[in-house]
C-alpha cells in the first residue's frame, strides 16, 4: 500500500464536519467533543496492526512494533482552541496516521514506529499550554496548575479526572519517551514566511525563546478638561513611547527577532481622564538567546528612560519565559531533504509559536518539526487555511522524513 | 447678621460626615442618600425667609422675594459622583446658602434672589451630567435618555420617578428661568492653575468646546511569535502614534487646549496576539471655537497620515460635542473686582469641565462663575482638596459678587 495524502485531506474535511461549527473547530481538550474526536482517531488506529494506550497524562500512543525497541516517534494534537481552524494541531496527527498506515503495510520496520497524540496541546480551557508533552517529558509542576479553574469555576484537576487523568499521577508518563530515538512532529507555519518565499514547506530550527512581561508606568489620573497639558503625567503617553521605541528596536535588530505588545489596560479608562496607570504586556522572541537578552535589556532600559522623561513610575512583573530551544542538526539535514524530493525547494525557518515538538526537545530526544505554508499567516480562528496540494506534500514529506529518520537510527 | 464663611465650612464638613464613607462622597444624584442631603439642605432653608419647591426636573429652589421680580441667581449642585470628593457640587450650594442668609437678614432686596440646588449634575448613575439644569434651560432632549440605564439595569425614567420627577414634565422647569437677569456659580477648580499660580480665587471666562471623539484603528490580528515584523499591520501602533503626534501638537498650539486620549481597548488584547482592532478616545477642549476646530483637523489629518503608514485603515465616530460658552462679560468684570477685594488678586481662566452654568449660560442668562483654588488639581475622588481658608475667601467672594450683581441688575 502506498501512502495517500489525498486521505488526509478527507480526514481532516471528516473530523471538521463532525467536530466543528460555523463558527470553527470546537475540539477543546477535556471536553466531549475532544473525546469524540479521540474516540474516532481510535477507530481509525484500530485498523492497523499497532498497539493503543492512553498514558497517566491523557497522552494517546500508537505503537508499531519494529525489529528494534528504539523508536521514532510522530507527534501532534487533535485539541482545537475554541472557534479554532481545521488544521491546527489535528493535521501533525493524521499526516502521522497515514505514515504509519504506510509503514506498517511495507512489514515489521527496523526500528518501532509511533504515533502520539498530545492531551491539551493548547491550554485553552485552563490556560496552559502543553499540558500532555509537559508531563511525558518531565517539566510539569504538578503544584503551579493544580489552582488553574476555567471560566465556569471548574477546577482543572476536576476536569482531568472526568477523563481519566489524576494530576499527580501524570508525570508516570515520562516512561513513555524512554525508548524515543527521534521525535517528528509536522505543523502549519501560522505565519506569513513560506505563504511570501512562495514555498509549501520549511523545515523549522527550534523554537524562539520568549520574554513575557507586563510592564506598568504609573503617572497621575486627571481630569481631561481642567488638566493642562503641561501638569500631566499621562502613563499612557509612556506606554505608547515605549511600544514603539520597543518595535523600532527589534526592527533593527532583524534576524527575525519580533517584540508585541499585544494588551493595554488604562485606569481609570474613560474618555475623560488622563490615564493614571496604564498596563502594557510585552512579548519578545528570537531563536538566539543573546539577542533576545538584548532585546529584552533595551526594552529595559527604554522603560526607564522615558519613565524619568514623562515623570512617570515604572514596574515590570515577569510572566513568563522560557529559553530557545534549537533542535538536532541531523534531523534539520533529513527534514530540508526530505522537503526538497517532495516540493524542489526547502527553508530553513524558526517556529515563533511553541509547540509539544518543544517540550520533546527539553526532554533530550533529537527533535525537528516541518512546517507547512499557512494562507495569511492565520491560526487560531476559521479563516486559518493552507491549499490543498500543500497539505497532501506535507504529508508526503512527513512520510519521506519518518523513513529517512527511521535509517538513520536503525544504523546508529 | 453678618457673613460667616466659617459656617460654610462647618457645614460642609456636617454634611460630609452625614453623607460620606470612608471611601469619600456618596450623593450619587437619585439615591436615598442624595435625599437625605437634599432634606437635610431643606431643614437649612427652612429657617430663612425664603420660599422652596422643586421644580419638574428635580432641581430645588429657595426664593428671597425682592423689590423687583428680576432674580439673580445663585446655582449650585449637592449630588457628588461615587467615591467623590467633599467640595464638588456642594461648596457651591452651601456658599449660596450663606450669601441668602446675609441678604435676607438685611431686609427685603432691591432684587429678588434665588438659590437652586441643581438635579444630578454629575450624571454618575446614567452617565448624563447636568440633567436637571439642562431640562431647566430647555436643552435636555427627553428621547435620548429615555433608554439610559443604570449598572443595575434600572431605567432613567423609573427611578426620576421615585424621587417624583416626570421625564416628560421635566422641561415645564424651564419657567424657572423666566425672571432671572444674571447666574452666579462658585465651584472648585478641579485643575492646578490656581494652585500654581498661589491664588486662592479666579473669575471664570467661559467653558471649553469640547470635541469626543472614538477613533478605530484596524490592522490584523496575527500570532506575536510567528509573524514577523515586517509584515504587521498593527493597530496599537497607529493608536499609540496618534495619540502621541495629537498631544505634541496640542502642546505646540498652547493657549491652553487640551487633548486627553483615555480610553483605549484593543482586540483581541492579549499578550501573544498583534493587536487586530484598538479603539481610542480622544477628548479636546478649547474656549475659542476656531482654535478647537484646527486641533480637531490636524488630529484627522494624523490619523489618516499614520493609518496609511502603518497600513491599517481608520474611521472616526463623534461621541459628543459642544460649542465653547463664554460668560458675560459684565459679569466676569464683577467677579474679577469682588476676587480682588476679599484676595488682594484675581486671574481669569477658562473652565475645562463643564458646569450648570454652562446650561445657564446656554438660555442667553447673563453668567459667571468662581473658581477656588483646588489642592493638587484632583477632583472626584476623596483626596480632593481645598485649603480652609481658602474655602472662606470663596464664600466672601461669592457674596461680594452677589451684592454686585444686584446693585447691577437693579440698576438696568
Amino acid at each position: 500500500m502506498t501512502l495517500q495524502p489525498a486521505r488526509t485531506v478527507a480526514e481532516l474535511q471528516e473530523l471538521r464536519s463532525m467536530t466543528g461549527t460555523a463558527d470553527g473547530a470546537q475540539r477543546v481538550c477535556w471536553t466531549d467533543t475532544w473525546a469524540e474526536a479521540r474516540a474516532w482517531l481510535g477507530n481509525k488506529l484500530a485498523e492497523l496492526p499497532v498497539e493503543t494506550e492512553t498514558d497517566e497524562a491523557g497522552n494517546l500512543w500508537a505503537t508499531l512494533r519494529g525489529e528494534s525497541e528504539r523508536a521514532v516517534v510522530i507527534g501532534g494534537h487533535i485539541d482545537s482552541v475554541p472557534d479554532g481552524g481545521w488544521l491546527d494541531g489535528c493535521l501533525n496527527t493524521l499526516a502521522g496516521l497515514e505514515s504509519l498506515r504506510r509503514i506498517a503495510a511495507e512489514g515489521t520496520p527496523p526500528v518501532t514506529v509511533r504515533l502520539v497524540d498530545w492531551a491539551d496541546e493548547e491550554g485553552a480551557r485552563f490556560g496552559r499550554s502543553l499540558l500532555g508533552s509537559s508531563a511525558c517529558a518531565g517539566i510539569l509542576e504538578p503544584d503551579e496548575v493544580r489552582e488553574l479553574r476555567d471560566r465556569d469555576g471548574v477546577l482543572l484537576p476536576d476536569a482531568l479526572r472526568e477523563h481519566g487523568v489524576e494530576l499527580d499521577e501524570m508525570h508516570q508518563s515520562r516512561s513513555q519517551l524512554e525508548s524515543a530515538a527521534a521525535y517528528l512532529e509536522l505543523h502549519i507555519e501560522q505565519g506569513p514566511v513560506l505563504e511570501r518565499l512562495g514555498l509549501p514547506l520549511g523545515a523549522v530550527v527550534g523554537t524562539f525563546g520568549v520574554e513575557r512581561h507586563l510592564i506598568r508606568f504609573t503617572g497621575q489620573a486627571a481630569h481631561s478638561g481642567s488638566t493642562p497639558m503641561a501638569d500631566r503625567r499621562d502613563s499612557f503617553a509612556g506606554a505608547a513611547r515605549f511600544a514603539l521605541e520597543v518595535h523600532e528596536h527589534t526592527r533593527q535588530t532583524g534576524q527575525g527577532a519580533v517584540s508585541t505588545t499585544g494588551s493595554v489596560v488604562i485606569k481609570p479608562g474613560i474618555v475623560t481622564a488622563v490615564a493614571g496607570e496604564c498596563e502594557i504586556t510585552l512579548d519578545q522572541r528570537h531563536l538566539a538567546a543573546d539577542v533576545l537578552a538584548g532585546e529584552l535589556a533595551a526594552a529595559r532600559a527604554a522603560s526607564e528612560r522615558i519613565a524619568e522623561e514623562e515623570r512617570l513610575d515604572v514596574e515590570w512583573e515577569e510572566l513568563w519565559k522560557i529559553d530557545p530551544i534549537p533542535f538536532d542538526e541531523r534531523l534539520i539535514d533529513l527534514a530540508d531533504e526530505a522537503i526538497t524530493e517532495v516540493a524542489g525547494a526547502s527553508h530553513r525557518l524558526p517556529s515563533g509559536p511553541l509547540h509539544d515538538a518543544a517540550s520533546v526537545a527539553l526532554a533530550e530526544i533529537p527533535t525537528v518539526m516541518l512546517f507547512a505554508q499557512s494562507l495569511r499567516g492565520l491560526s487560531h480562528t476559521k479563516q486559518e487555511d493552507t491549499k490543498l496540494e500543500h497539505i497532501e506534500l506535507s504529508v508526503a514529506a512527513l512520510d519521506r522524513l519518518a523513513s529517512k529518520t527511521i535509517d538513520l537510527v536503525s544504523a546508529s
